[in-house]
């Protein structure tokens, strides 16, 4: 019955003002040529199929997307791929890719799909149909297996946020290392040299550098960061909530915690909150991401700015420079300097 | 350059194992007609063609999906309308119809776009295209123009989370009159008297819903709504703080806010915070959707679960239904009950 169904209505919405007959007496070729050309067949000569292609196109031959792609073996579709939608730092950056992307012309496919495990069906399934021009990874994880991934994608694919090395793909971040290194500077400048850290999932760059940013410049100033006050988590409340809770009830307590982002930092607020440890007069507490929720009142997060809607709108530019074909672009690597803000769960620790 | 890469990657990349010809000997017809079978033109007759694409599709003749889906007319795509992902409540939606969507082999296109406003580009094109077989409306509003379109849509369309009157379409959608009538029931009993209402958008029937829930039953308690304690504004955490100060800052204050989600909830809590007003002991506040956030020590939100994930999958199972042309489904119209979700922000009124 679905298949009927489907048929009869190609039957009755078939292209049935011009004709490839049309196409093939303006062309001068015949008609299986011109089946031929606007199929793609190798058979048939390069010059005769653009010629068959222009005609085709300007007697408004091509009905819909799918004849048109094709032909072009475009979709004017961008795959972007993220690992966990409800985590509220990505709709952030989706909101920004959709509208850099639709200025372009381009619709945007979402795929919620984690790089560490195994079975990409989604991508998979899509790069194997042609369903999309390029992809936007936002959350990409370490393993050599995602650099080899991206590399032989069949689509031109940008990384977005998070980094993997090896991949032969461009890149647009934040100075991660950097934003970690001014909350080193600011906690010390402040009088802390008991610091925490809650780390993110290992198997993320924006984990690592965040680490390696705020243990560097805290290692210059002589208070290496102590591995007794370092949790890996995830990049969720849940996290932040456990750590904080675990770290908060040592005897010696660290004074400061940076979380390696904001939501993990509001679980660890929260954690705080139950503990009834004064938050930033007991403890300081520190974000990384800036998303809007650390601006509201409940939260009045000291934290990293990230210019998520200017990395957005460079991924995807860059991103459909590639699709359209400017095989001359150089490959780009884009490090946007961070900014921090300093709100209302930072202070001197407690005397 | 562009169009002649395009047309080289054609050239490259076309299909030259099985060609038309060997359709046409196996299937015992011209190869014109192959094409024409394959293109859906109406002259070719429709049991030849139900023959072309059998064997097509035996012999693995369509490449890829712009191929098939030019035969079928079918693209396993879902257009998903929302008015704003950057909105927390969004997201989950987003990723339990994408989690649905994905199991039944559809992938999901998210349009990010208001129906309050005029140029809907990005679904007018995706329309035009052909590049959907259905679409999931989540926040349509209740303008005439709106039912119209959705009535008129070249695809299936199904509303979810918020309705549209005069539009026929297959509907899932909470108890929003009904959630609300339990929040009343739990002010009243409490013994609240005087209760403010922040509505969102007028032309939302959510908000409309849960305002009259909340009218009839307080007016059935003998305590009607007072205009004075009501304020409209939009479903934002800014919109609850500024109208939460205001109504707390009159000298006949309510002693309880329902808010019309969740995100205006925060605001309203973050205004009390603000004003040092106690909550719940000077004043309850109230939300509904009981998004993840809810739960958060931050807010400890009381508010009126809807069953987002039960809906969306719902919402999902119908209109793939419809796409695959079961027309003996009736209209469909789903209401799931709400559940009241009492935590820290509501008690009796000061005394």
């Amino acid at each position: 019955v679905t298949r009927r169904a489907a048929l009869q209505s190609v039957m009755s919405r078939g292209p049935a003002s011009v004709t490839s007959h049309d196409i093939a007496r303006e062309v001068g070729v015949s008609q299986s040529t011109v089946s031929r050309a606007l199929r793609g067949d190798p058979r048939v000569d390069p010059a005769t199929a653009a010629r068959v292609l222009r005609v085709a196109e300007l007697r408004g031959y091509m009905p819909n997307a799918s004849a048109r792609s094709l032909v072009t073996r475009r979709t004017r579709t961008i795959a972007v791929v993220v690992a966990d939608i409800k985590n509220p730092f990505y709709p952030e950056l989706v909101e920004a890719l959709h509208e850099a992307l639709g200025r372009s012309g381009y619709r945007m496919v979402l795929v919620n799909e984690r790089t560490d495990t195994r079975g990409q069906s989604g991508l998979a399934e899509l790069y194997r149909d042609g369903g999309a021009d390029g992809a936007v990874f936002v959350s990409v994880t370490i393993e050599q297996r995602v650099a080899e991934l991206l590399t032989t994608s069949p689509v031109p694919s940008v990384l977005l946020n998070r980094d993997v090395a090896g991949a032969d793909v461009d890149r647009v971040m934040a100075d991660n290392p950097g934003g970690a290194a001014e909350v080193a500077d600011l906690l010390y400048g402040l009088g802390h040299r008991r610091i925490g850290y809650i780390s993110g999932p290992e198997n993320t760059s924006t984990s690592r550098d965040r680490e390696a940013g705020l243990s560097k410049a805290l290692a210059q100033r002589g208070v290496p960061l102590s591995p007794e006050l370092r949790r890996v988590g995830e990049f969720t409340h849940h996290s932040g909530y456990q750590w904080a809770t675990e770290l908060l009830d040592r005897p010696d307590r660290p004074t400061a915690i940076f979380c390696a982002n904001d939501v993990v930092a509001f679980g660890a607020l929260d954690a705080a909150r139950n503990l009834r440890i004064e938050v930033p007069g007991a403890v300081s507490i520190v974000g990384f991401d800036d998303i809007p929720m650390a601006s509201w009142g409940a939260f009045a997060l000291t934290t990293v700015r990230q210019p998520l809607t200017d990395m957005a709108r460079d991924a995807a530019r860059i991103l459909i420079e590639r699709v359209e074909g400017n095989a001359e672009l150089e490959r780009q690597r884009l490090v946007f300097p961070t900014h921090l803000v300093q709100r209302s769960t930072t202070g001197p620790p407690p005397s």
